[in-house]
């Protein structure tokens, strides 16, 4: 990145100055972190890490003093601050201050949009986690109210849906990253890979549309976990897997 | 778990207190055992036995004095408690006292789910095993009284029903989850996954909403069964496959 | 099975209670047979020795001095019965003597479900073969005429029917093994398995919801056949895959 | 074959007669040819030598005075005797003489099952060759006249019509075997499968419903055609491919 | 081909009459040329060489004098000649004095099938190239108008619309390949195969319906294109891959 | 290419003339560039730089003073460039000076096939990028305004609507094409190639219908980068996949 212009112009400093992980040799491996304002999906099968790829991000951003916002489609917050702590995250203090906010996202209302647009607007959010992007993405967007799971009247309106259909899920995506990318705020967003795929997220698309891929595999054989940078835009990385371990202190290169 | 905060807040000790699986060796594995209040996911195909890993655990729960329930779509529960028994278990006594439950989930009614929770509410159970997962997530949950598998006036309700459809099964299973996870009740589910298949469970999606998976497998070339710890919130574990055997005492380590 | 209580509870008489399965070798690998009262799997391709192993199963039963029901959806039952004969087994007197009844399921007829309910409510039988299932449970049942091969005037009502659903083809599949699952009855059912496929059956279901599962493979390059006991309940079994042959004399162990 | 008893019953002599195939080494793998009054499926991939088995079959019978009948879906049937005459079967003279026909049947009518019953019935034919299976099985059974290729008043019938719907097909070609199956008339028919497919027919299904299945394959790598016997009933067989090869005189095993 | 009967029968000398292909090599290997009134399906890739491989076909019947046809979805007609002088085919001429024509079929029009009739009858071609299939096969042919990219009234009608079900795709490509075979013409069509698929055709039906197939392929890590002959009516033939390059005078045998 | 008639007709130089890619080693490899007025596909998954080859080519376009065309369906511009400037392509000056134009098309519009047909018509542009054709592709077109994300009283149009059919994407993807081929226009256009995927395009169409074909690959194990011709007409050309490198300087042939 030596030739890079780091002269006048304030968008061009917006994605030299990185933003730290809050995993040290991954950051060297970044050239520093991710680009500022940038969007990073973090892939991987069920118990892969992602999650905790997300608390390393979000405590690193309250060490820096950064605003966080951490949103989730599971209701049991407690169990995920207390998730976090096993593993040396302590997030009571920055809720408690205001630093961090958790914001539960409930798949089954239809404004879920519209709150997490208004949060990441009205909050001033440095950093923002969304765990995971594929609930979020699969809420049917143009029908309201159809996720009651007790008997409706709507249900007509239900064949109406042609659910899974690429062109709406393309756009669909594209309008949640468009909440996610406000000026200053940089993102992580966790991706479910269904174990024995080799795609990048359940929907395939949203991997074309974001800044940064990180992917996490298990490889059950050999009992190893491996990080490889599979994407970053304005960044020269190694596509190497690099062996990880998940202890005590969360995620750890070997 | 060295350095896990074991200080005043009660939600830590939800996860830092285990639960035995009754089976020894897994639960040294496993820290102790299955974190309180969690609910984990036993995968695997036919005959790897997912079912005896539900008695062990509902045995080790009766010999502690918790009291445990036995979910369940097959409505021979005879046949149950007699393979039960076959393997040691008898759960007979237990039965009688009142401390074990056997409930029969009719697939075929549309209240299974008002059922299961109010059991659950006012049951205060300690353990919960549900076997199978998979029958429950399917059922369509917002017409009633379709699996009348007699002709019936309410055919015209089924073009409406767009079966198996990723968003609805999601919200549904979330829901099944969230009936389970009740306080001081730990759960184990079991999954169908056909063979042949290398995803987690027939819906591709319980998977990435449950704390924890542990996963059976059959080797017949090799004459072998296999264990895998393949995630468990708050707990450090090897992702190695542990040998083990389905025996007169149910299921060993070798 | 040595610790098994062979005390005074009949239920549990009920499984420790073996049925030969005409086939001494594979009786002696289940300890002894299939369990009584209980519904076995017996999955393959075509031409992997399905109907064969019904015949010694049947034939067994005859032995016995049992009440025997062969239930096919082959309407050529002539033809059967010769197979059968090629092969040694000569069930004619039986058939005369009102000991072995074949019925034909006439899959364009609507009642095959009450019909089969009757026959084995009213016949009193030990023993029941269906060969196949598939056809049977490809039934759509909740429309009624629909299979007239002549255009039909309820055509209107296909468009109603989610056929092959996996919900609706659980809760049939349910309904099947239900009618043969009755008291004192032991049957033995079969399963087309396209060629290259790995699953255990067309449906991938009804492997989840029998007792047990017999596979028999086809090795063409090593003009080898296999016999494997995939699943059992309440047996101790190899998981290994047998070499077999079909000889004269039906399926030999080599 | 031994113990196979020769006594008195007709129907017993059915299956113990054998009809020559044309091949010589063919017949004696299969103890001396198909079982008279059986149906054969023919199963391989464009290029195998699907017709020709076929042309080798009418010829034999031909040979022995047995009245054929060739049924095609293919219009230029000049085009087929001619493709015959250059592998050395003449078919013109027994054309000429009525011992053999060739049938058109043609798609686009709706009348092909009456047509090719009403043939069966009244000819008297000791073999039947129907080349292919596959487009008169795809044939929409239940909605008359809808082949039109010209834009036509019933089109909104078509949504109506559930194509490709296993139960449909099933019945559908259990009416066509049956067809097929008359008194002393024995059939073959070939099955189109796609390349790279390991499916013995394109509907997955006529492969379980056929008395006797042959199987052509192609090695390109090694430039060798192969024949195995998959199965046949009431017939001992190895089931190890043999190396054929189609010269001016058909196939020959090598 | 020794055996083949020479004699008096016009219908004979079709298939014994060979025509060339434009590649000396490829001749030779087919016992002197494609079949005469014959129809050749040239299956690959994206880039393997089905467009020069038509170029080769219908500069050869120029070259013989005889009146050939191309016809393309391509509207630019333009480009394809260039293409072919490129690589030393100067099909100018031949367009200026009528002895060639190329023709461009609109998919977006309703009356393709008519005007490809229409000329094939009328216009007394010997050799007619169709490059490709594909587009064509896919037309919906019920429906007239429905290609239309703007808006239209019509859009109620496309519902009824059973696209790419297998019975429809069938029939019309018999109907395509119907208005080729006309008397004294022979014809080459493209086929699309997409990468990764073994398949010979996009539709998986049309290389059951042809009398030939030509498998163009490309092995990138070797840098090796090949040519096999997988079907040849009336014709005995390697199966052997043949090593192939494109030069600037076209394909030629290495 | 030394064949070639560089007589006195345009159309011909037309394809002689090449238009330099901007990595000089792939213009050897393409006999010294692109086609004039040809469109070459790039193909790859997320993160193998198909957005950098786009740069390099526009970057090339105006060092030679060609008037260029940059289509995307990403909003953000500003970070597009500010990507380019870290790759040392600094697009600004040009933007100003008019000689580039960044053109978004916005998906949810339903008038970017009129804007782009308008741009590239007025516009007299030599280079167009479209930086990806899988948005545009995917758009549906013959309903207007369905992509609104917010509901619709337009919803019942949806279910006309054949998304994903076949027919309906060649005839669209065509049409695009034939917007960018304008007189003296070079285009390339970049694919999404999801991961696991050995297509060359989301849509398996788009690949049969350009004039070339640039696939880039990531082999993770090995670290690698590599990019292969796969087609390119008018272009003698190896398939050999060759080593490349994403350095500060861009895509650089090792």
């Amino acid at each position: 990145m030596n030739e890079f212009d780091e002269g006048g112009m304030s968008v061009v400093r917006e994605y030299s100055d990185r933003i730290n992980t809050g995993i040290e040799r991954l950051d060297e491996l970044l050239s520093g972190g991710l680009p500022q304002n940038s969007i990073t999906l973090v892939s991987g099968t069920p118990g892969s890490g992602k999650t905790i790829m997300c608390f390393h991000y979000i405590a690193e951003g309250l060490k820096n003093g950064e605003k966080c916002l951490f949103l989730t489609s599971d209701e049991r917050i407690d169990s995920i601050t207390n998730q976090a702590r096993g593993l040396g995250f302590d997030f009571q203090p920055a809720i408690d201050s205001g630093q961090l906010k958790f914001m539960y996202l409930d798949l089954e209302q239809n404004n879920i949009h519209k709150e997490m647009e208004r949060e990441i607007k009205e909050g001033d959010y440095r950093r923002v986690a969304l765990d995971s992007l594929a609930p979020v993405a699969e809420v049917p967007v143009w029908v309201s109210g159809i996720h009651e799971i007790i008997p409706s009247q709507r249900s007509e309106m239900i064949k109406e849906r042609p659910t899974g259909s690429i062109p709406a899920t393309r756009v669909h995506i594209r309008r949640i990253l468009s909440i996610l990318n406000k000026k200053n705020c940089t993102s992580m967003i966790t991706s479910e890979v269904p174990e024995g795929s080799r795609s990048l997220s359940r929907d395939t698309i949203s991997e074309f549309l974001v800044d940064g891929i990180l992917l996490l595999d298990l490889d059950m054989t050999m009992d190893r976990r491996k990080l490889t940078i599979r994407k970053m835009r304005a960044t020269k990385h190694t596509l190497k897997p690099h062996d990880i371990a998940i202890t005590e202190g969360g995620i750890q290169f070997l």
